[in-house]
């Protein structure tokens, strides 16, 4: 049987990634600036990140403005929460499995 | 606060080495034979991150013969275990967040 690492999904496995996943599984819709102070990031990481995620199909991107300023928001797709909760799931089992919990 | 994923230990949460780490939490000892088996890697790749691991002092190998054939074996060591130990706790912690478990 293939080991829980092995079905890890590297697009959301990434550190900062999964980040940016758990943190919208929080939320339906989350600003850019929101996301950056939680993951304690700077626009250009963040940026490069929901590039990667965006490219995947798990995130989407809604821009407005508010009070004339430029607004970023970003949620989950369907198929980006999917691929959280699918990945959750194997690293509960991963850590259930080091610990020897049956 | 700092979210959960800003704790994560990148050397650890590397997918293989995470599954390195993980397989080595099962066992005192770990061959490498079995290691390259139970992680589905050639054996390029399970070396390359040994040797992350091995830097970070985090594993140790011992080299013997078994009828003539050399043989390596694979321990984590005590940092190795205790990193390991931190993660998962990291993981569990983000995963019960995500979720939205108190």
């Amino acid at each position: 049987m293939t080991h829980p690492s092995g079905l890890l999904d590297d697009v959301i496995h990434q550190r900062v990634r999964l980040g940016i996943m758990a943190v919208l599984a929080e939320a339906d819709e989350a600003e850019f600036t929101f996301l950056k102070e939680q993951l304690e990031l700077t626009d250009g990481n963040l940026n490069r990140h929901l590039q990667v995620l965006e490219q995947a199909g798990y995130i989407a991107r809604r821009r407005s403005r508010l009070r004339g300023r430029p607004r970023t928001w970003i949620r989950a797709t369907k198929k980006g929460s999917s691929a959280l909760v699918r990945h959750l799931a194997t690293l509960q089992r991963l850590i259930d499995q080091a610990k020897g919990t049956p």
